[in-house]
């Protein structure tokens, strides 16, 4: 960094002599540039105040102004005598900006591919409409968004969430039983506070969501596995767990509704136990044949924990999922957000809940299902046409995936073999066996269908096809 | 629940005749609609389709067809010879939206009051532009926001961050190096499990951040406590701690400056232990007067990770923070992201990257050191002019709060004492003594005045005049 790139930069200024900001502080803030990127080193020695003020048509005041602020900054010293120097302990200031060597930075994730499950398809999600609740929100903001935000959500939005149960899930709720978290798996971290002691022990399906077990260990809970028949989950005998985290709706992965007997046996045993039933509920607003059950937290709301998510629904960019408590249970999650923080953002909580308020959200649900309900029938018939002999998909009253058995053309090959063969063809498959601890679990795959437009469904079939013929 | 209102409800259906949709579709919905709402109780009869196409006038046809759909999803349900029915088996949609008995809720948060700190001011944010800017980015989404977002953040954020860096801190690192998070509670959170292995001990500033702290305990590490002294935090002897993590710029909540040869003891040290340094920067953009000292992570890039925020900067709202690691800390990074899924939301990343680069975010902060400026000296001249003998305010060169001495007035009264009195006349006074264990750190109080427009300041201290006067 010589001296005359320093001269070159201070002549090749731009000053704007119609903006609004004076003169001197547009030359301050110019010098103070050229010295944070590095254009001026430490202890290089700037014109004289006459011959700046003389290179850069301004007035001697003007520069002695941006001069003395600067000194006074600390960006410049001056030298009795000798005039005035880049300061030089600004050891920092000096050549930053061309990134060092990193070393090999790792790749960011791959773009979706068929059949990944449980992904809606963001290209649908209505942005105009969005766009316009997001600006009508932050343009001109309620104040109220602008005081210290409630760490429990902004309160429309737990109102509509309300609403929404009410009317999608007959679950009777008030607004302030809603806590909004940033998704399911900071939810089970904020109950695992809440509701229970270090070393307690939850009742997890097994298999199950394996993320929520995890966070539940990482939180100091113990967990103890049901095991899931056709059904759903099976109370263990005896247990002394102080919860059980199901998902009645939908099974996670396998897709079956647990029946009316088995949800009275477990919110019995609750009452029994005075433990917690956490009703994880995560894509049930997808049901394309049939009325849904009705939801636990709708039978007995005082001892069950109702747990949802907008990311299967609308997009899980928003990074919004949220819970309902029973009273009894808002202070101690004040308690535990407050040692966390709330991580939900507050800039798309005012938006969601205008779409919400307006109707814009159950008609984007309505859309979604009768989009994803086509995109099922798609999936199986490009199945039945091209790979009869190969997977068996029956149909699947709900969801955003289908879970096929293998069939006679692919006896031989483990659903782990047939899932590896599919992904060097580009395509995800998910074997099913894979969900169980050690990969004992029945044999089948899983194929995710939300997320794919009817062309790219087929053709990703037909993909399959070529790969699993020659397998 | 009677059948009469069901009628009624019935006979006020609109249904928009130059609609999209097609009569029987709406009308289908409608019913479902009267049916999850729970004005149509189980077991209700509906009229003849006949008679129902001629109170809602539409053709028979369109009638027969809603009536069919109903029966086919479960809703409704024939008993031949009888007629229609709502189904009996739907009971958790029956009375729902009343809210049921919840016990008494807790308060929400309370309005900030003076002299809380640590809050910007979020009246000044620039909203118009910031709506804009999401209007922008959603309206027509750029189609990398619609695919698998990276969990590392929206990569022309993270460009925009280094870039940002570079300027203000002299900071050369790449995009890939920047890690979006949704505060720095997260980022401890995260680089507790990605930078050291569970029981390894790190040294933390005592006093200092506690949330930070008690993250770190709860992911598995020990805190070694490192005594601050006049120069800041002070390394222990033989020590065997994996990592440090320090507030060099200004330590909180004293807002001493670590001198530079203190800065590189702390880097000979790391370099020696092999160990990592964390740089916590949190507001060194809000330095008033004097250059800032160089940022560790511009001296030692290699083993300093540098932690960012936007709480203070822009909006604890955006719930948007940031951290700067190592190439070689990127991959266990991504597995902890992996193990808790990203929090931040992609809502504001794409239009806080076009706020950071069109230089929007660089003139606000500018605006906002100006005007925090400004507020510390009408504090300082209001508690010089009012409590002269009570509270003794020294200029403090960066910063949002104050850090003030107890006067000759108030001898006998502790600082956790006067903030009480304050208390009291709903004033905020923060005890400095309680950021030690224990409450034994030295006597002062903390005014945050970034918060506060200049007249607020004024009658706040006021206010405290009167309380402490009488105390």
């Amino acid at each position: 960094m010589t001296n005359t790139n320093f001269q070159a930069a201070l002549l090749a200024l731009g000053l704007d002599r119609r903006g609004r900001q004076p003169l001197h502080t547009q030359l301050t803030e110019a010098l103070r540039h050229l010295i944070l990127i590095g254009q001026a080193a430490p202890g290089a020695r700037l014109p004289a105040s006459r011959q700046l003020a003389l290179d850069l048509s301004v007035s001697r005041q003007t520069a002695l102004t941006a001069l003395d602020q600067l000194i006074a900054e600390g960006y410049l010293e001056t030298r009795p005598g000798a005039g005035t120097f880049v300061a030089r302990d600004l050891p920092d200031l000096a050549p930053p900006a061309a990134p060092g060597p990193v070393g090999p930075v790792p790749e960011g994730p791959q773009p979706l591919r068929p059949f990944e499950p449980g992904i809606p398809d963001m290209t649908l999600f209505p942005h105009a409409a969005w766009a316009r609740h997001l600006d009508r929100a932050w343009r001109r903001p309620d104040p109220a968004l602008l005081d210290r935000p409630d760490p429990l959500g902004w309160p429309p939005l737990r109102a509509a969430i309300a609403a929404h149960l009410a009317a999608w899930r007959g679950i009777a709720c008030a607004a302030g039983q809603v806590v909004i978290t940033s998704g399911a798996v900071e939810t089970f971290e904020l109950l695992a506070h809440a509701a229970f002691r270090p070393g307690e022990a939850v009742l997890t399906e097994e298999p199950g969501y394996a993320p929520m077990r995890r966070a539940l260990r990482r939180a100091g809970l113990g967990t103890t596995p049901m095991p899931v028949d056709g059904d759903g989950a099976l109370l263990p005998e005896g247990s002394d767990a102080r919860g059980a985290i199901v998902t009645p709706s939908r099974h996670h992965p396998t897709g079956m509704t647990m029946p009316l007997p088995r949800r009275l046996a477990l919110l019995d045993w609750a009452q029994r136990s005075a433990a917690w039933v956490i009703e994880d509920d995560y894509d049930s607003e997808f049901r394309y044949t049939g009325a849904p059950l009705p939801a636990l937290a709708s039978l007995a709301a005082e001892w069950t924990i109702y747990v949802g998510s907008f990311s299967k629904l609308l997009s899980p960019a928003l990074r919004l999922g949220y819970f309902v408590v029973p009273a009894a249970l808002l202070t101690p999650v004040r308690a535990a957000l407050a040692e966390t923080g709330p991580r939900a953002s507050l800039v798309p909580q005012p938006a969601l809940a205008r779409f919400m308020e307006s109707g814009e959200f159950a008609t984007h649900l309505r859309r979604m299902r009768r989009i994803y309900g086509q995109r099922q029938k798609v999936l199986r018939a490009a199945l039945a046409r091209h790979l009869p002999d190969h997977l068996t998909a029956p149909p699947d009253p709900s969801g955003m995936h289908l879970l096929c058995g293998i069939g006679p053309a692919l006896r031989g090959l483990s659903d782990t073999e047939i899932a590896a063969e599919a992904a060097e063809a580009g395509i995800s498959l998910r074997a099913l066996s894979a969900y169980w601890p050690g990969g004992a679990g029945p044999q089948g795959l899983i194929l995710g269908y939300a997320g794919f437009a009817p062309e790219r469904i087929e053709a990703a079939v037909i993909r399959l096809t070529a790969a699993l013929r020659t397998a």
